[in-house]
């Protein structure tokens, strides 16, 4: 048997929005070396940042894991927009050229996003960060998905769409349709306007500014306002209503997907479903229900998933000791590597 | 006393977003020539693209009146985003370069489209096609401006809204999240694709089709599916829902202006406005309710607007027996020069 089939280290990567994580681990499921690198999530910051981010975060867990890099295969990246359309090539260049053997598979974040939270390959998974979308996974595959339509035609709950709202509901309590809210101070406040009495063509010269500020902002920049709306949320009615929706919201995507009948956990991933789940009870009350009285595990990222997957994809088989050493390991190695860990909903 | 001072003739302009309207008219209110062009709402058309349709439709018109063009004078220009900051330079450039002066005044589309209702100088005025704005007017001048804030972050009930929430619910149903809608079969036939059983991961086909077509609109593009809300409305409850809501926003906007212990007409403009108030009983109830028994003037465009403010302008007393002629002369012209009213909620 040659080198390949005795496959005993595998590269974990997991490319996201506001970081891209990687991990060498080894058949035992103990993380050898931990990189971080920028964002590097295709649809958000472009194809050529994500295989740059894929290729830096992948350069420093190598270095760290002081493995011989002939022996380290295969790359699973675990990339949001996965699918047959992906190119490969590119990525496996940039591991060649790191002295890797260029074998990488691609899989879709949400899949790591699931297993990050358990070894079983059945369940659901509901991640809620800049974007929403929940999964029904059967025998380790995607079977059923639900949004995650992106922050035009979907996203419903989700921290672009927190912050859309409370950007309207500012825009439209200072042009006087909307009611007043303690949004608005904080809004004008996170963009260093001023609220003035002033008037310019028959409109209030503080809605003006902020108009001008938000439409220089790509439209998916309005999810850095959806803490605004957690902050506010039990005191301030607007703010409050808002997360209530988003928590309805998450619950219906995440009911699209579940099927009752099957067995496994509850997987919660993304700063925004974390952030629902951890708001007042009134409010996050919606989201609570839907998630019934079933296990419910809250994961970080879709690391310990990735590995998951490239453990599976070489063979090995992924057991509850297996999986509890990785969270054990990779859990240290990411602490040491510092700051990197989603706390913004801009994932 | 000079040329200048005696004018006889204007030429008046309404750049609107599907077409550009020009019409030169003597001191009486007659209508001696009229000009149609292309788009030229600087806002969504681009500034430079809003001069040539401004200089088109002005080279037509001028033309037409068969009028010595150094006695045409001034030129009033109608235009979204009118404001101290839009440059008339080049403007008045291709004024200058058709044979005109070159005085060229810019004021708000939303003021001339009100004076397309009156020769009064106080009222109210509701527009709405692709976007949607409401505004009080004083003395002849906007006094309190209400909405008009973009499809981003205002543009409540406008046509951009309406379809928005057209193709959200379409997807929310495809992807089961949201009821079943007429509106499916109608937005898939609109954009040539077929409703298949088939799925890809984890979705159905025709979502994922669907999505992709959308992005590759512009977002305020989304504004050409509000027709399938009024078609469907009545008959669907989601598209009903979604008129209802629409013009119940469209009267909150209307209401954030009225002042019911000033005297005036309400005008209203836009393709979308005036669908809103022709759809059935129950799904227009909170607009009529709005209007309430005030005398309502529905208005195509803002062409008469621009006509009379340019006469004012010129120091002629625009009374009522001049407004009739205007009104009267301005028509047949329009009608001789075929299509380009707007008929599509794309202004």
């Amino acid at each position: 048997m040659g080198e390949r089939v005795r496959v005993q280290r595998i590269l974990a990567i997991d490319a996201g929005g506001t970081s891209t994580r990687a991990a060498v681990v080894d058949a035992s499921g103990l993380c050898l070396g931990y990189g971080i690198a920028g964002g590097g999530n295709p649809v958000s910051d472009g194809y050529d940042q994500a295989v740059t981010a894929v290729a830096d975060a992948a350069e420093k867990a190598v270095a760290e894991s002081r493995a011989a890099r002939h022996t380290i295969s295969p790359t699973l990246v675990a990339m949001a927009g996965a699918g047959p359309r992906m190119q490969q090539t590119p990525i496996a260049e940039r591991l060649v050229a790191l002295g890797l053997d260029g074998d990488v598979d691609i899989e879709a974040d949400l899949l790591a996003m699931f297993h990050s939270g358990t070894h079983q390959s059945s369940g659901s998974v509901l991640v809620a960060g800049t974007g929403s979308v929940a999964a029904r996974i059967t025998a380790g595959r995607l079977d059923l998905v639900s949004d995650g339509a992106g922050w035009l035609l979907g996203d419903t709950g989700s921290g672009y769409w927190i912050g859309h709202r409370v950007a309207r509901a500012v825009v439209a309590s200072l042009d006087g349709r909307g009611p007043g809210t303690a949004l608005t101070a904080l809004l004008l406040s996170e963009l260093h306007l001023e609220e003035t009495p002033e008037r310019m063509h028959g409109r209030p010269r503080a809605m003006l500014d902020l108009i001008d500020a938000l439409y220089k902002l790509r439209p998916v920049g309005l999810s850095r306002f959806a803490p605004l709306a957690f902050k506010a949320c039990g005191q301030d009615p607007v703010a409050s209503q808002i997360v209530t929706d988003a928590a309805s919201a998450l619950a219906g995507t995440l009911n699209a997907v579940r099927d009752h009948r099957l067995q496994g956990p509850v997987v919660i991933g993304g700063s925004v479903a974390r952030a629902a789940l951890a708001a007042p009870p009134a409010v996050a009350a919606p989201l609570r229900a839907a998630l019934g009285s079933e296990e419910v595990i809250q994961v970080e990222d879709g690391l310990i998933g990735a590995a998951v997957l490239g453990l599976r994809r070489a063979g090995i088989q992924v057991d509850q000791e297996v999986f509890r050493r990785l969270q054990q390991t990779v859990g240290p190695l990411r602490e040491a590597a510092g700051p990197g860990t989603k706390t913004q909903p801009t994932t």
